[in-house]
């Protein structure tokens, strides 16, 4: 029997955990180990300096429920040491709300907790539904949810390499899947600007995503904007080829 | 005359930081916006749910001091937004105390402000010396950290990419620098775990770095323990190449 760890970052009591946690409990033994509240935009920041908490909360469904007052990677990090019975065979992250689809994935906690997950080895998936809201419908996406992970519990993945599955909000299921590449994009985000009671000045990060090859279509972006879900397959590893930079060979040698 | 930003991780208290604007200040403007505090292993972490506030200090040998109770990235979006008088030329974050080799880029808040600059589209160089502790000295490396510099401002980078220089801890100047890629590594951490007075559990971070290619000798790694500086070109874009994943095109199509 598999075991399964669950992690996100919109906290324990997120309604899209417990609709992935019902996916996942005819596949196997599921510990959901989560953030004690939200944490977007998390990232894979860790908790170095400062203790951590684990509280065991009632079972879900049958699924092990374990809170912990740190970041998404702290969960899996915490997971993988001392709360796990033994190595799972599948680590899943999500379902996030919102969409982690372009450069949306390096500021994702839940995308952090999937790459968490493969730097140890374990075949490890991020799932988000493009809806925001607390209270989004998952119930029509989790028969797709379902195929990934059976695909990839069945099939694994390379060393180093992890999904990141976004899936577009509908009122049905999503006709397509495509394998795709992140999208170039990035925030047009700005501060709003407020004056507080005694004349100091604070800001809040506000903004709206910019898609910066809308003519592209083989694009998680592209898929997300038509209704398709997208599966995005994700490096650890961020070397650059070094031969497409123009005279980096100079910086090698003799430092004088 | 060039406008240069800089942050860090380690806190605008650093000895780190104000050793590299020193470095700097021959080359133009010097902008400073750091964390208030350390904000080590923050990632690519940013503050959504909460507001910023930015602090003038004074100048440092006529460079900008601006703290920001934030994150790395934090600084970044907003020095970029609303905190400098025009759009840099430079981003260089650190000079962090400890490596950020191998997989420590992943955690790295150092890297993170180098990241974030490159999604801004600006050349961005994250600096990091193999030396922890806070009274590390700095002053023998500076020379390397300027050639590293003038490089960036005459080639610049191509978009998307950053680089990820790492400096042996040594009591001279290392006598040569790589261009080399990252390192397959692990943290084989663990936690402590204690008991509060109240007989409540807590865990705390600990362990140690594992080369997992300890033969090869193109890696980061392998500089750093020869006495080598690195110089690691790095990717914001993590998509796989998708044909390296065995029956991945399977999951392409209708889904049922």
């Amino acid at each position: 029997m598999s075991l399964i760890l669950v992690s996100n970052d919109d906290g324990i009591n997120a309604n899209g955990v417990h609709a992935l946690i019902d996916t996942l409990l005819p596949f196997g033994e599921v510990f959901c180990v989560c953030p004690d509240a939200p944490r977007s935009g998390q990232s894979m920041a860790i908790t170095v300096n400062g203790p951590l908490r684990a509280t065991y909360l009632p079972d879900y469904h049958g699924a092990k429920m374990i809170k912990v007052d740190g970041t998404p990677v702290d969960c899996i990090k915490l997971s993988m040491h001392n709360l796990l019975p033994r190595r799972p065979d599948l680590i899943v992250s999500g379902i996030n709300h919102g969409s982690n689809a372009s450069i949306n994935i390096l500021y994702s906690g839940t995308m952090g907790a999937a790459m968490e997950g493969c730097a140890f080895g374990v075949p490890s998936i991020g799932f988000s539904l493009t809806d925001y809201s607390p209270d989004a419908d998952f119930s029509v996406c989790l028969p797709f949810v379902k195929k990934i992970v059976e695909w990839t519990l069945r099939n694994g993945l390379p060393e180093g390499i992890c999904l990141n599955v976004n899936i577009p909000d509908r009122p049905s299921l999503p006709e397509e899947c495509r394998v795709v590449r992140a999208c170039r994009g990035n925030w047009d985000d700005e501060y709003k600007v407020y004056t507080d009671p005694h004349g100091g000045k604070f800001y809040w990060l506000t903004g709206s995503f910019v898609n910066e090859e809308p003519e592209s279509t083989d694009t998680d972006e592209y898929c997300l904007s038509h209704g398709i879900a997208s599966v995005v397959p994700t490096l650890l590893d961020r070397t650059a080829p070094i031969p497409a930079i123009p005279n980096i060979g100079q910086l090698n040698g003799k430092i004088h």
